[in-house]
């Protein structure tokens, strides 16, 4: 009867964020920094009365941990404050005249380059062809890593970080271990590039896309909340939110799945507010899904974005592009003008994606799955035929909405640069240039 | 270009437990108590000195937490240390003595009541029958409960709380809104149960049963790092970790996924050392998988432990019991006696739970996957089929180990148990009594 029952031991950095740890002085001033750079990246400009109303820490503590932020350039003085709490004073918004983030995102015959300030603002996009043969396309990546922080600095930016947002299975030292949709296996990426940029402190990691996405859907959405533009934003209160709902707009969601179609069938995963990491992260490989009979076909099969376009448009030529895109457009056109065969192509696929959410959505119970890519591009079709199938298949009642991104082909990158971001706001502050 | 990102608003509770919250110096204490409980719970009794040197804490902040603990009765000092950090000294043990809590695990035809003490000491495990039909379950399980917790009283023990495992879904009030396998909808369990026993401070959760399974394989497997029985126990350094190779037993893991055929067929997963909880933990829904043509068998109908012994023992009146144990038992007397049809039936349900556990693997990339209940009585001819199949389907390397359960039928009781004893460990510690 007497069963000694004991806890594992904590082995991992990953799994540690889930226990305890020993806090003290220093951890409490760092988590209260990262307190003050989350409200406002989540509340927009506010004075530090306002700041210390919503937060809960004393007006003595923000002026301190603001005054460090501020020396840190990080936060800047604005205008009067449009915060709706305490009285109007100077407010403070994130500042982003000094650092910035770039993703950088790998595609089969394409790279998209993206950066953003520190406040969150876009400073570049460049897209860039991208030939996978004759073993030129590490070379052609860091060249464009290295114009991008060149653009950066002569900005007068420091680059916090870089990431490389590539298809397939990615190891935490930013190898490659295997991307059929690149044709790589067992490819460093991250030291080639790293070993590029010479620039103590600059990070440079390499993630799944699909992933990258989730968490660029996930950070975008609260954008939601607010007025557009650079000035100083109302607070985000019931009025922002009817707005929001009249336009027809998301609401934040902490459980989120993207599914990517551009490079195979990849999902990224946001579960309670943080990327579903598993073990290696090797996650989100939805393509491979398969049940029944040896030689059942896979999700991919069924529901891929490539099976689709062959049977949508009989006389495309698979050889003849690796980019999806300009076909998907065409069976959208061919959809608009009532074409039966792209119709029924779509409904099918819609159908048999619908099963797959149903997989993912009876497995991890989202509140929101999001269509990216080339799937954004078809949602006017894809879901209608998926909502049934989702609803049919799910247990649970009042299945996910499923919704199509906004983001367009750069899902990746966007995260892939944000992801930096984050990494600040957790408290990983940058030392003082 | 300029396009501003902000971040999503904090919601609810369990999203901001992953972002930074205010810390102040009695969180900073309430993490370090949290810390000296969990150090001892993984690692065995300690001396302070060990303590201190293992977690980092200085010697007179351990002095002063520890005096708090034995005050109240979560701690006491026990012989010396068999620590091997640090001089020997008096050790520290977790204190059985005063507090326990109880798990209660609901079947479609019986119940059983687990107990621990704070020191995780099994106090007491009972099986009851239990018949669903009359509309007498709710008061069984009030009888069980209320039993369960005067045997504890008894004992001098403050019950910490009872948390109810069933299988299906069940929301955070506690309400069962979905159980096929008992046959129930939006039935408020925790309300009548809390409201029969009471004690204040006294805390009542409804969980599902997959779930806490998962939850004790997690926590259960640190066992396997430490020499069992009550006295101090050594620490579990590279040496303790050979023997336990040496054993063939199991290292811990903090991607583990749980899959519980005894209810329908459902699917307890662990994430970097956290249940997968989703948007309203409606998750682990395994049995509902399909794919294919309008009317494909599900993961359930291929892979499912009725299905599976209805075609071993041809025979088996699928009326005459709920409880599938002894059928699945007589299964295992025929595989024994390599009567083909058992073997093949067995084999043909490995496969298709091999493909099941890929399309779980290919999503969530765990380093474990553990066999309960009848899939753990039935491992031996299941897994090998099954192992196939995971590798076949799985993009990623390496697949995770199959391994099967050693905690019997009532591991969802462990759970529910132990789920208590992880609240006081992260922090919320009860008042003293």
């Amino acid at each position: 009867m007497a069963e000694k029952i004991r806890w594992r031991a904590e082995l991992d950095v990953r799994t540690t964020q889930a226990e305890p740890q020993p806090a003290g002085f220093t951890d409490v001033r760092a988590t209260n920094l990262a307190v003050v750079l989350r409200h406002l990246r989540t509340n927009g400009p506010s004075s530090r009365a306002a700041i210390a109303a919503s937060t809960g820490l004393n007006k003595a503590t923000v002026s301190s941990l603001t005054g460090d932020l501020i020396d840190q350039r990080l936060l800047r003085e604005t205008g009067s404050s449009g915060n709706r709490i305490g009285r109007p004073g100077t407010a403070l918004a994130l500042d982003g005249s000094a650092y910035a983030a770039i993703g950088i995102q790998v595609a089969a015959d394409h790279l998209t380059a993206l950066a953003v300030d520190f406040a969150g603002d876009q400073l570049l996009l460049w897209h860039r062809a991208l030939s996978l043969s004759g073993g030129r396309a590490v070379a052609a990546i860091i060249a464009l890593a290295q114009r991008a922080a060149t653009r950066v600095r002569q900005q007068g930016r420091t680059v916090l970080g870089i990431t490389l947002a590539v298809p397939g299975l990615v190891d935490e030292q930013g190898t490659v271990r295997l991307s059929p949709a690149l044709g790589w296996s067992d490819l460093d990426l991250r030291g080639p590039v790293a070993g590029s940029l010479r620039q103590p402190g600059l990070v440079v990691t390499v993630a799944n896309q699909a992933a990258l996405a989730a968490l660029a859907c996930f950070r975008r959405q609260s954008n939601l909340t607010h007025a557009p533009g650079d000035g100083p934003a109302a607070n985000g209160g019931p009025g922002a939110r009817s707005d929001q709902a009249a336009n027809g707009r998301l609401a934040p969601e902490g459980d989120l799945i993207l599914v990517s179609g551009a490079a195979g069938m990849e999902a990224g995963v946001i579960t309670g507010g943080r990327p579903l990491h598993g073990a290696r992260g090797f996650t989100g490989q939805i393509g491979r899904f398969a049940l029944g009979p040896a030689g059942s076909p896979t999700l991919a099969d069924l529901a891929g974005v490539e099976p689709l376009v062959r049977r949508a448009l009989p006389d495309f030529d698979p050889q003849s592009l690796t980019d999806l895109g300009p076909a998907v457009e065409q069976v959208a056109v061919l959809a608009r003008a009532a074409d039966a065969g792209a119709l029924a192509a779509l409904r099918d696929t819609g159908r048999h994606l619908g099963q797959g959410l149903a997989i993912l959505a009876n497995l991890t119970d989202p509140s929101m799955i999001v269509l990216g890519d080339h799937y954004a591009t078809l949602a006017e079709w894809l879901v209608p035929a998926a909502e049934v199938e989702l609803a049919a298949h799910l247990l649970a009642p009042a299945p996910a909405r499923i919704v199509a991104s906004e983001l367009g082909s750069h899902a990746g990158a966007l995260g892939a640069a944000l992801s930096h971001l984050d990494r600040v706001d957790t408290g990983s502050l940058p030392t003082a240039v």
